[in-house]
């Protein structure tokens, strides 16, 4: 790979951040990699795992060599981290940010980003359960795509960030911020949403039927526990900044929820069926689209 | 393996029939593995699979020999079938069942079984989206529960449908009906009337936007687009036959929903990082109990 970048700044090393870290070091995007936690914690497990080139103990000098800063923190403190690097970047340099919510960001974020540099919102639509620097790979942006929101950003900025994109394996595709959080709202974050209610009906079982539910839980709800589990901070912020979007899709899903409630009280087979198997459909979709996996 | 039965005969020849064929021949638990399907279609599939032994084109021919016969059809066929079979059966011969309910499969098939002959309900907690007898595989239910109802048959005949069982991998335990009902209601079929939903409520969407949730279908939907691709068929007849059960969890999913709802419109984000929190610990639970595959 060529290198895109000179220095590289990376800001909060969870999944997402150390992931990053690795696979922009592995493919030689950038020069130094240079990452920042605002956990001390945090910082002292990147450091064992050699994650990126150097650990920093402050935001400052982290961010004030780099030509890339990659924004890899809760969507709930965009804000205060942007606020905290403006005055330290370097001139001419590119900021953008992995966040699950587009509109929020790009509200949060943008006042604060310096006249000589520009903010290009991003979300890699990757990840896993787990958290933090130790659950980061080299390839888990490897054949995903990583959604950009240039907005007003010069061509060639936007150009040279997809690049580096790419050089991790990502598949960029540009959009707009509502567009983007109508999207994910569906595919993402109603998904998670259910699967945590579901997952915290079970909890508040009785505790006798909660173990055997734990103990026989079959495909399906074993599924959903897997999503139930992602980190709790990304996901609150993720609800608190998607709002809009969710509660619509929300919406749409109660209603349809209801009439199959009601189908199932009154025994109507027929509107099931129809419906499991218009469901059937998508699934072969996803498979032809090549992201089943 | 010692063989545990003389000759088995196998009704329905979908994943879970298909997939018992395959692994009581390859464990050779049984003499003669006699299979039988109502779809002409799936029997010249079956011959041409080479599952089981003999693939009869009627169904008394198929149980006439059998001291046991699975009955590997959707729950809402249970009932004909054992209607179908009963003057043909052997004396002494176990019938068992491997549908997703049980009070209803009991209520169903109880009153056609021949006196000289003893029903066990049972339900292997195995299965994957695919459906038919190609989708059969001899480790299905390697590691797997199959619960049993027992209810009031003979200990030996229990303990003898227990042996071939674990002969096939399966962990057996056994319960009484209605808790299994409530059991399956939160672990599975929730869990899948969720996906439908879900999945159906993406499938009404302005086609543009439709089809760009298939394109960046990320972790979450994708999980319920393989839920929601299951047998049409067979979880038609699962909700129509665990109504009860499935209605209850579905009222307190729905309050808990709500619960979740209500906050995100008043952002309160304590109340989602509690809950988020919670959630996480049955994952945990779930991997510890050697079931999260």
């Amino acid at each position: 790979m060529t290198q895109i970048y000179n220095d590289i700044a990376i800001i909060g090393i969870g999944l997402i951040g150390a992931s990053a870290a690795i696979s922009a070091k592995h493919n030689k995007l950038g020069g130094q990699i240079h990452c920042y936690d605002g956990s001390a914690q945090v910082r002292e497990e990147a450091k064992s795992l050699r994650i990126g080139d150097v650990i920093h103990d402050d935001i400052a000098s982290a961010v004030a060599s780099a030509d890339l800063v990659i924004l890899a923190v809760p969507v709930g403190a965009m804000q205060a981290v942007m606020a905290d690097i403006a005055p330290h970047l370097k001139s001419g340099c590119v900021i953008t940010d992995t966040g699950s919510t587009k509109t929020s960001v790009i509200r949060d974020v943008k006042p604060s980003v310096p006249e000589n540099c520009t903010f290009i919102a991003g979300h890699p639509l990757a990840g896993t359960e787990f958290s933090g620097p130790a659950a980061g790979f080299a390839s888990l942006f490897d054949g995903r795509y990583w959604l950009l929101v240039p907005d007003d950003a010069p061509r060639a900025k936007t150009d040279q960030l997809s690049d580096f994109l790419a050089g991790m394996g990502a598949l960029v595709e540009e959009m707009e911020a509502e567009y983007h959080d109508k999207i994910v709202a569906i595919t993402s974050h109603l998904p998670h949403l259910i699967a945590y209610t579901i997952v915290g009906t079970a909890v508040d079982l009785e505790s006798d039927l909660k173990e055997d539910v734990i103990r026989f839980s079959a495909s399906g709800f074993r599924d959903f526990t897997r999503i139930a589990a992602s980190d709790p901070t990304m996901w609150r912020d993720v609800f608190l900044n998607n709002d809009k979007a969710v509660l619509e899709m929300l919406q749409r899903f109660n209603e349809d929820l209801s009439y199959l409630q009601r189908a199932i009280r009154w025994h109507e087979g027929d509107k099931l069926f129809d419906l499991f198997t218009r469901t059937r459909s998508i699934r072969k979709s996803i498979i032809e689209a090549g992201q089943d996996n």
